[in-house]
Parts: structure tokens; sequence; C-alpha cells
């Protein structure tokens, strides 16, 4: 039997038989969770995001080290599909990223989608939660794609860091398609490439001119070249001075807000979802529509709001 | 007033007129796809996914005038953000696209993400309707990424073909990460730089071992240069033969009711949050909830499920 006050001692074992009932979305998780939520609240959160390839979970590696440096307790949540932590990587990825494996101050857990929209986001929220509460001071979200309405990093993360490569259009045309406004904290990374200096001018000056307008933090643009170090203990310290940032400037309660409003919404779909699935799993009358739905006998639109119209009323 | 023979005769001005107030969630567009989806159901649907910078938009560039050679009237949906047709390019790519402009047998269309879980993936399929009973035979959806749960193309095309590029990494690493499944069709484009005929190799010796069990039409693995053509027509029969293939060992009946069943549950999912959505707003208790959430006073976990049980109840 889990108990809260194994998470509470940051007992690794029990939080990743907790974090596993999360994923199984167990309801005996849930009712931890609500347990659990009171006492969290402390944790920095972190996103890191960026297209497969630019070399996010290596800069994490070496994030992590110098958190450490700091004597913070780290946990990294790998969202990424592509990324080692989920297995998506070669070989040498994985056993490079094992060298955390001894340290008890470093979690390392990553999220497979459970393939339920919103899920993911819920999941990933929860398992936050967990770590929170046993102790992780800073707790990393490492996820591809920023600015996708589908998986907003932003409404899980104090500071968002948005990382890309030098090129002659790729990462930087990335950046510029709407995500300009997500990012805390830009880092071109493989800044050993050709373009690198193009790539971090037009990057700060496609900053400074949307943000010229705004108070309060400037998002910086660092380079860092991960795969030897360089650059990233910049990276760790601009994180921590944006979080001095909002604290200062009042901001934080702001974005906390925020991030509450935003886990609230998660629940209320992911709750609503479960309720139609057990409500067209359980109805005859549904199975039996979406038989003339498959063979296209009947509109399904009108099919869906009649079932929405039957399943959701209101009274109040 | 927009009329259905407008959109049955292919009338573009009226059939953009439409996509926009589907864009724009009207109960209108909604009553009108209603009377549409029975016409609906003869083009071929086409998923072209990707990571950013693997040049999907100028291979689709070139296929247009593919399928343009074989007299096909052809659509393209952009859901991808970093695609030129959504703005996420630099101005030569635009211009270039600009094209097609003129042939009247080709239509363009971005769809921007709405901000609501469920909502891209259900405009593109109403969109796709339109599309449809316009009388383009062909459309292509382009999309960033496949295998994600929460834009999964392989609910709304009949074939999907995996766009990646040579290198010792990035582009197979990614379709390594579970999406082997989702191709039908593998587009190593760039095939002119150097690790292609490896990365060629790769991805043929790893569909054989996932394929080797199936029987069926066996994904095939195709070599690209798109900025020049090469390889391009090659890639527009291959969907075209799996296509036939498809059709000749029944499976596309299978397919085509897994299309209806995908787009159903997308349509309950949407109209339900709808409903949330609505009830959140009108509901003074839930704004009155939503102040405590915020604050952490509430625990938002429980607070949700207490709407929802409210909101959703079985009546049969």
């Amino acid at each position: 039997m889990l108990k809260i006050d194994d998470i509470r001692s940051g007992n690794q074992l029990a939080g990743a038989r907790l974090i596993r009932l999360i994923e199984n979305n167990e309801p005996s998780a849930i009712e931890l969770l609500k347990l659990l939520y009171p006492l969290a609240g402390n944790a920095f959160m972190i996103g890191i995001t960026g297209s497969p390839g630019v070399g996010k979970s290596t800069l994490i590696d070496v994030l992590i080290l110098e958190f450490r440096k700091l004597d913070k307790k780290i946990a990294v949540i790998a969202v990424d599909p592509t990324s080692p932590f989920t297995g998506g990587a070669i070989l040498g990825d994985r056993l490079r990223m094992q060298r955390h494996a001894t340290d008890k101050s470093v979690f390392i857990r990553s999220m497979a989608s459970r393939g339920q929209t919103g899920g993911l986001s819920r999941a990933t929220k929860d398992t936050a939660i967990v770590l929170d509460v046993m102790g992780f001071e800073i707790i990393i979200i490492e996820t591809v794609g920023a600015g996708q309405a589908q998986f907003d990093v932003a409404g899980l993360a104090h500071s968002v860091g948005i990382v890309c490569i030098p090129s002659s259009g790729d990462g930087i045309q990335a950046v510029k398609a709407g995500i300009l406004e997500t990012g805390n904290l830009f880092i071109v990374n493989k800044s050993d490439l050709p373009d690198a200096q193009a790539s971090f001018h037009d990057l700060s000056a496609m900053l400074e001119m949307k943000q010229s307008s705004k108070t309060g933090w400037q998002p910086r643009v660092l380079k860092t070249v991960a795969t030897n170090g360089t650059g990233v203990k910049e990276v760790a310290q601009t994180f921590l001075s944006h979080l001095d940032a909002m604290k200062k400037d009042g901001s934080f309660d702001a974005k906390q807000r925020e991030l509450e409003r935003f886990y609230f919404h998660t629940l209320l779909k992911d709750f609503a979802f479960e309720k139609i699935n057990l409500f067209i799993n359980k109805s005859p009358d549904i199975k039996h529509a979406l038989t003339d739905i498959e063979l296209q006998k009947e509109d399904p639109i009108s099919a869906a709001q009649n079932v929405i119209n039957k399943l959701c009323r209101f009274n109040n």
C-alpha cells in the first residue's frame, strides 16, 4: 500500500510506483494525488522544447550536472517520443544517460502517450506533483515542439527554453512560426556549426522586434555545444535568473495561477472524455449508431451532437 | 447565402468561404456539413508527415505537378505550422507555391490551430469534406510528426507518407520512435546528401523486420530530391498503387470505416469540450471555484470531478 509519507520522504521506489499507477490511470492514484496536491507547489518547472535532432536530450544531460553543482535536486519528465529517455534513440544515448542512475538527487522518467487527447498533458502534470512532493526542486519537462495546441508545455512550465540549431531555415523557421511568444530562453545548440552566428543574430533581432513594447523579462538567446558542455552553465543560470526575475516583479504568482487554471481545464477535458468513453462503450444505442457511421449510412455530425446532448445536461 | 450547389459545382470562392466558417466554428457551417457529408467519400486522402526541415512542402509542390500530369484535381490542407502554406517559411518558398495559383484544379489551404484539443483534427476533416464534395480527387494533408496521439494523420488519411532526410540519427531516429507502423510509404528526401544510401538501407531493413509477418501492402521506401523533382513521380505513382492495392484486397473498406470512426470520436470530444466550456463560462459556482484553484486553495482534481459529475449524467 502506497503511503503519503513515503512520497514525502522522497522514497524513489514509492514515487516510481505511484507514477506507474498514474500512467495506468488507476483510481487509487487519483485519490492519492488529491492528498498530495496541497503539499506540492515548491518545484521550479522548466520546459525544454524543440524539433527532433536539435540535441535536447544531450543538453538536458549536461544541464542535470550543472544543477547538481548548485546542489539542486532535479527531475526530468521526457514527453518527447524521440527522446532517449522514452526509448526513441540509439543505444549510445541511453547508456550515456545512465551516468545519473546512481545519483539519488536525480530522477528521470519518460511519459508514454496514453493515446488520449489531454491524457498526456494530465499525466505529465500529475507526475510533476509527485516529484514536487518528493522534494525535487527543479523539474524539467522535455517535449517536441512548442506552440502546438495539443501539448502546450507553456501550460506546464514556469520557464520555457526553446532549442534550435544553426541552419539556413529549419530551426529558425520553426521559431518564426509562432513560438516566439512561448520561449523565455532560446538556445542555439550545435553552435560550432556554420551559420551559428547568423542564426544567433536572426533570433536576437526577431526577439528584439517582438519584445520592444513589453516590460519585464526579456527573452535571452544563448549559444551551446551540448556535446562538449559549452554554454550549458549559462543556460542553467539563465533559467534561475528568470525565476528570480519573476519572483521579484510579481509575475511568478500570475504564472502560477495560469498553470493551475491550465491543469484544471486539462482535468475537466480528461474526465469528460472518460465519461464519454464509458457512455459509448456501455450504450447499445451508440454501438448501433457506430456501425451505421462506419458504413457512412448516418451523418456522424448529427449522431455526435445527439450523444453529447443526451449525456451532458446543465443542472444549474 | 452559401448553397450546397455552389460547393458541388466546385465554386472555389464558395468553398473558401465555407472553410472560413468552419474555422470560425460557425453553427451555419455545421448545418451545411451535415448536408454535404452524404455527398463526400470520393476523394483519396493522403497524409504527408515529417519533422520540420525535411522538405515536405517542396515535395508536395512537385507532387501537385505530378498529379496534375495525370489530370487529377488536387487539394492540399497544410496543418504543419512550419509550412510555407501556413506562413511559416521564407518568402521564396511562398512565392514558389504561387505557381499553382492560376490552376483551378489545385486548391491549397492552411489550417490554423484553433487552440482547442481536437479542434484542429475536426476542422481538417470538415475541410476535407468540403473539398471532396467540390470534386477534388486527391486531398493531401501536410502535418508535422506522426504517431502523436494529439493529431493523428493516420485517422484522417487512407495512405500516409513519412518524409525524412539522410542523417546519422535525426530522420531515421524519428522513424524508429514508434511511427514505423503509421507509414505506408517512406520518403528519404534530400537523397543527394551523404548517408542517403545508408539511411535508405536502414529504413528498408527495419521495415522488412516489422512487416515480414504481415500480408497485404508492404511499405515502400523511396528516395527523392524534391528541389529538382528527382523521384517524385515515383512517389505519386506509389500512393496510387497503394490505393489500388487497398481496393483490390478489400482493405480500403476497412480503412474507410476506421476513418469514419475516428471522425465520430473527434466530433464527440469536440462537442463535449464545447459543452464543458459553455458550462464553465456560465456557471457562477465554477467561476468561484476557479479563483480558489488559481490560488491553490482548492484541489483541482476533486473540483474537476465535481463539475463533470454534475454536467454529465447517464440517461439510459
